[in-house]
């Protein structure tokens, strides 16, 4: 697979990973918002460069074991407080008497979880993989790639009327359109419910309960905008649960990067000592003041572009109180979801002349009048995006 | 699962994954070496701390993508050079018209290579894979954990008699009994061939051949002792099988930490930099020097308490002519593979009677008297090793 440029040009790109953004998009560059990489929150952590860099000497972290007193024996303790450090200061999980269990990403995670709650004995049939469409692409892909005997991929949650055994994943908010979920499969049987939370932090949506599932999964990517440390994780609250993940990261891939948790540590006790020296700190050094400002002026700007347009429509979100926050506020998701007016029937393709590059509605389980398109690139491809979106017209 | 600590004691842990040896064990305390963990070399990275520290800002490597440019999106050109210079310093491989694939340690690439080998028509049987016998104790695990249609554990390649395809994976040196291996299945059929190479390395055995198979796999953490960076790699031929591991490694973890590509081609870098300036610089600060020296001491130390104890007796290994050191050696693998005389059927419990924890023949898939030792632990553990071996005696 050759994957294009992130601007479907050649940006200039330095050593160290960053991009320096096209100041100008000539006309037959694409803008690919097709993917959801976050780098919209790199000026943030620019502007904490100073206090935020970490140094890892040769002769440390070599290791396979990481805590030997955890259950978790990958972890290492610095990882595993700031992630419950995190989680104290937004509010938005209850983490009290659960397993932390670490990942590579919540790609490994949501493996690992299959694994664990699909029963064991071979005896048994595939258990049922579900989501309430519009859902993330690449469950199906990821449940079924190695056509486990396990488990198996069953499509929309909303249709299920097997009477089997079923885990339901519920992407709260959802990718790709934000709503707010619930479980919905209505059925005799009782099933397994994941609770994907990658995207339920404060400058996407308000904080408006404490959640206390049994199975809740979090990634470092969609939080503070490092997708290339491949962080995520899990609270689980049945021990049996957590062993049978840890066994899987053991022999999926022997536990989980030691660099990559020293930083995501380190990032973690920044955006948290901002929080508790409040009265001393500009906001603009407040990760989630600062990311959620940038998430609001972005809709703004993009609901001027769709309503300029007369093309698309979009979901509309409820405002609620924010616990975090405290105060009311729209939810300002990560991806929006276009729905194309009357006449286009393929809204990916219909973007794609405008040079738009996007994700269309089947790969997410419904019509191709959806598209989803991402809100947290470079700055510099959102605007172009805005521009772009605000030129369409009917044909 | 509980893990307990690496001596089977308490040991002092610092803050930064280092462990202050215990200079006494007691009676009660147990040996650990039934793992395979690479903290042998540690004293050879505390010697070039400040060449090697590695500094990474916040703002950088934030991104999914690590090189656009690249089959291996997720891989950074820096990572990709430094494994490309170490090849070319060692001789071990030759890397010329080959895709390099990277992965979350060679576990993830074991993973990926079965994926991307088996027929991917699910029509077909699930393709066989088999290793000699004694062969790496988590192949059979690895591959069979998720109850895949595509592939499924068949054992003892010596035993392999089925008209069916076949993934046969050798591992050279081997793990457990440090062999050096070639294909053994003898079959009409063709069959795929997985060339696992963590061990060939110069430290642990002579550099008699530039290796050029269509398919090799190599990992870090026994290159360097670097196992809690989780990085590990492939050569292969065929770029349809590179693909089909980089889909997997995307569906599996979407990429490979950033953080551990970075400082994993930073200790590369002063590895090959050591060799480049072979006239400057000590021979105790070359890599592969320290720890060929470290191992054939280990070595020789061992042999003495084996013959000490008349208990046990060892593989024995030819002596050959090394490319990279040019001169004759002999090897001096990572674990040591132990078969107990006559009187005693089970190595690990009669072992562990001795407080000395090992893994036992079983879990290799040959018979219980023999022992696999770890070879490559902490001095201090190694130095108890020896102590309580020799004076191991028959019952």
């Amino acid at each position: 697979m050759v994957v294009s440029t992130i601007n479907g040009t050649s940006p200039l790109s330095h050593s160290n990973g960053t991009t320096i953004p096209l100041s100008t998009f000539s006309r037959n560059s694409f803008v690919n918002v097709e993917k959801g990489d976050p780098v919209a929150f790199r000026p943030y952590w620019e502007k904490v460069r100073d206090e935020c860099t970490v140094e890892i000497k040769c002769d440390e972290w070599m290791s396979y074991l990481g805590d030997t007193n955890n259950l978790c024996w990958y972890m290492v303790p610095q990882m595993r407080d700031a992630i419950l450090r995190l989680h104290n200061v937004v509010g938005n999980a209850v983490t009290k008497d659960k397993f932390l269990v670490l990942g590579t990403g919540s790609s490994q995670i949501y493996q690992a979880l299959l694994y664990a709650l699909s029963p064991s004995e071979s005896s048994h049939r595939p258990i049922n993989v579900v989501a309430a469409a519009p859902y993330y692409s690449e469950y199906k892909d990821a449940t079924d790639i190695l056509q486990s005997k396990l488990f198996q991929w069953t499509g929309d949650a909303a249709l299920y009327d097997k009477d089997e055994p079923y885990i339901e994943v519920v992407t709260s908010p959802n990718n790709p359109d934000g709503t707010l979920r619930v479980p919905v499969v209505n059925s005799g049987v009782e099933g397994k419910i994941i609770y994907d939370l990658a995207y339920y932090w404060p400058q996407y949506t308000p904080i408006t309960d404490q959640l206390d599932h049994d199975v809740m999964v979090f990634t470092f990517s969609k939080c503070t905008g490092h997708a290339g440390s491949r962080i995520g994780w899990a609270f689980v609250k049945d021990i049996e649960v957590a062993k049978k993940m840890i066994r899987f990261v053991q022999l999926n891939s022997i536990g989980v990067s030691r660099e990559s948790q020293i930083r995501a540590a380190k990032m973690i006790g920044v955006i948290c000592d901002g929080y508790k020296n409040l009265k001393s700190i500009e906001s603009d050094h407040l990760f989630f003041d600062y990311s959620k400002r940038l998430m609001k002026e972005r809709w703004e700007k993009f609901k001027g572009a769709i309503e300029k347009s007369k093309v698309f429509t979009l979901t509309k979100y409820p405002t609620s109180y924010c616990h975090f926050n405290k105060d009311l506020s729209e939810q300002y998701p990560a991806f929006a979801w276009l729905k194309c007016l009357e006449g286009i029937k393929d809204g990916e393709s219909y973007l794609e002349k405008l040079k738009i590059r996007t994700r269309g509605g089947g790969r997410f389980g419904v019509d191709a009048k959806y598209v989803r398109v991402s809100m947290i690139g470079t700055e510099d491809e959102f605007i172009e995006l805005c521009t772009r979106l605000s030129n369409a017209k009917r044909e």
